[in-house]
């Protein structure tokens, strides 16, 4: 399995980058069409599991859109063969002291690529 | 890209499983083994962020062995053609009323599938 090959990763961090984007700007379209339209989709976030992507899409449509900003600090992005990824990155809200955990794992889809399950949590 | 072919989702099954195994018994040898051997590893803890397999395993050897036992919920495993697969699971320890969400990316590697990365937390 080749890990990291220099255009994938390049794609993928292009891919996650967007994906920040729109959660801070709470760009709900991009969100929803960067997760897999999947039951088998799963979001574990900071107070609720989500299971499938309808749940998802609920719980972006329902989200408050203020107090989004937040810092990234450690991200580490791996690519496994051309069609598999994973983004994980530490977060600070900005005007909180926690820490948050971000992990996705991606997929490549016909229509590119797609977050298949993540999980978002404070530390404890 | 196959989902949960029959036979890669029965093989991922068995490894989960035999994870499980591993970590309610602190079987660190086993628990060392179902980790990819690699820098890229990263484990999102419940109270510690590990980046690399050496960091993993530092953990686990320093690991209180009590008090491990724990109920599964609402596990989902996935399988991405044969070389890739999601294991997500909610956990509750035992006499504890905290909800934990663990959350395992795998690859099938030449010696076996490896948990690639992994975040544990508890709910907020």
């Amino acid at each position: 399995m080749d890990i990291n090959l220099p255009d994938v990763l390049a794609e993928m961090t292009a891919a996650f980058d967007r994906y920040e984007v729109a959660l801070v700007t709470n760009d709900v379209a991009v969100l929803d069409e960067l997760f897999w339209n999947s039951p088998h989709t799963l979001r574990y976030g900071a107070t609720e599991n989500l299971y499938g992507f309808d749940a998802i899409r609920d719980f972006r449509a329902s989200r408050p859109s203020t107090g989004l900003a937040r810092t990234l600090n450690h991200t580490v992005i791996t690519t496994y063969g051309r069609d598999f990824a994973t983004a994980n990155t530490e977060f600070q809200r900005n005007g909180s002291d926690k820490l948050g955990r971000q992990s996705q794992t991606w997929m490549r889809t016909p229509k590119g690529w797609r977050v298949v399950s993540a999980h978002v949590s404070l530390m404890s």
